[in-house]
């Protein structure tokens, strides 16, 4: 069994993109920038942002963070929304979810200028993902990819079984793992909860993602031997055995899968710290145009 | 065993889409118009779009054929599309594909305003498809949920294998009925030339649809007893058995299939009819400004 060390692989990547940055700026004449809206003072939003405006700092990217009170219209938010699109300083763009309720999420993400959008949640960028054109990947699919493809982990051919079917998780996981080419080219099986025989369908798995949300949901039995496991869930449970009186729970049984599997992701420092680098690697590819080429003033 | 009568039911839903344009002509002041775009003189595309504007006429939709020479460039055909945008009168258009090489059909795609694309090609009635908002669905997929819906064959829990991964068929049809609702809720499993075991795969479904485009590929060792077979190919082959010399296979073995089936497409008339009156649906919508609201002078 080898442990898909999200956390070795996630600081590698890190490395590699500051690595890059005196280059881009040399070549663009500007360092790479991320912008961050974040609406509200909501905690886990807060530490969220906090964590990705660090990630700026440790590559070398510049980063703003612009915050708007709770109360915000929503027409005031797309404003400002408006006016980092045609700021050409700003490479990327994420706005933290969730947004008051008062604010349509689908009408903010759609004004998000689709070369900025690093997130890749704008229509445009996920259908092109499903038809397979060029876009911006959003962080925990993109973060899965890059660590199959650092381990070297075959895929062609392979049935991929994904649990859960969320818009952020479980339906673009499907979508790239069938994908031609690599890594890709799975049979895929996305289950849910209206899923029948579902232990069935998971010892079917060479590779098994689990991103339900259901701490400890996956048990040694649905695991065939030498899958591949990949934990994308994150469920925080009170705890006696640490400090911090809590501990993270993935959706898979570790202690009992692990054995049998031919590779998986711990959690925590697995999936997870991928994710922010994932986001990283956007904006870099953003600075340098590589998906819908440079911007014109005011595009 | 029971045919689904794509034929039957596609007259069915000409005749309600009929009966709603005196309404539509009362309610929006004008007739719902589909304009259609033709590039070369290519003759199945030739005959696509003369059945598409035929089945215009048969409802009462206004229609209008844009011919453009096969050696047009990329930029006179975007000027085309852009000046149909703009026209309020045209609720819907299609541009007839493939394009010749020299010009870019994602490109020509990106630029029809997302609320007038009814064959929903555009990234952004992909995305929203995906991730489960309105949109316009494409025709073929559109096509075989509303057969679907009109037997009212159970979809909820009910595991779909689709054999093929096309843009137009495969990845929306996985993507529809993986999603919430119904036709919809099925456990989906996507497979493809890099599949192992397929075999094994199609036994599992209870409802299988063959979209790979190859003349009678499954057969009956690859069907369930009891599942509901989609029949999405169409190969003309020779033959001494019509006056044309010629007829349509599809990618089910009929003969020894249909016996195990529930329901079964025929080919032809199954899929194929519903094509076209999804087409109409979508332009009807689009009259009606159901997905994306109404449109604005210029928008």
């Amino acid at each position: 069994m080898i442990l898909l060390d999200g956390k070795k692989i996630a600081s590698q990547i890190k490395e590699e993109i500051a690595g890059r940055v005196g280059e881009i700026v040399k070549s663009e004449g500007k360092t790479p920038h991320l912008a961050a809206v974040i609406v509200g003072s909501d905690g886990a939003s807060e530490t969220y942002v906090a964590h990705k405006v660090k990630a700026c700092k440790e590559v070398g990217f510049n980063s703003s963070l612009f915050r708007l009170e709770e109360q915000v219209t929503e027409d005031l938010l797309l404003g400002k929304i408006d006016e980092i699109n045609n700021n050409n300083d700003i490479d990327g763009v994420i706005v933290q979810l969730p947004l008051p309720s008062h604010i349509s999420e689908d009408k903010v993400i759609e004004r998000i200028s689709v070369r900025k959008d690093v997130d890749g949640f704008h229509p445009v960028n996920v259908g092109r993902m499903l038809i397979g054109q060029p876009a911006y990947i959003s962080a925990t699919p993109y973060g899965i990819l890059q660590l199959l493809e650092r381990y070297n982990i075959e895929t062609s051919g392979k049935h991929c079984v994904i649990i859960g079917r969320s818009n952020i998780v479980g339906k673009p996981v499907a979508a790239l793992m069938a994908r031609k080419g690599y890594p890709g080219d799975c049979t895929v099986t996305l289950c849910h909860s209206r899923t029948r025989n579902l232990e069935d369908i998971c010892r079917q798995a060479d590779i098994l993602v689990a991103a339900l949300g259901s701490a400890g949901f996956v048990n040694a039995d649905m695991v065939k031997e030498g899958a591949v496991v990949i934990d994308v869930g994150i469920t925080r449970v009170q705890s006696n055995e640490t400090k911090s009186g809590w501990k993270l729970l993935g959706d898979v049984g570790f202690q009992e899968v692990a054995p049998k599997c031919s590779y998986i992701t711990p959690v925590p420092g697995g999936v997870g710290p991928m994710t922010i680098v994932s986001l990283l690697a956007n904006t870099l590819r953003a600075s340098l145009g590589e998906i819908y080429g440079r911007q014109r003033t005011g595009q």
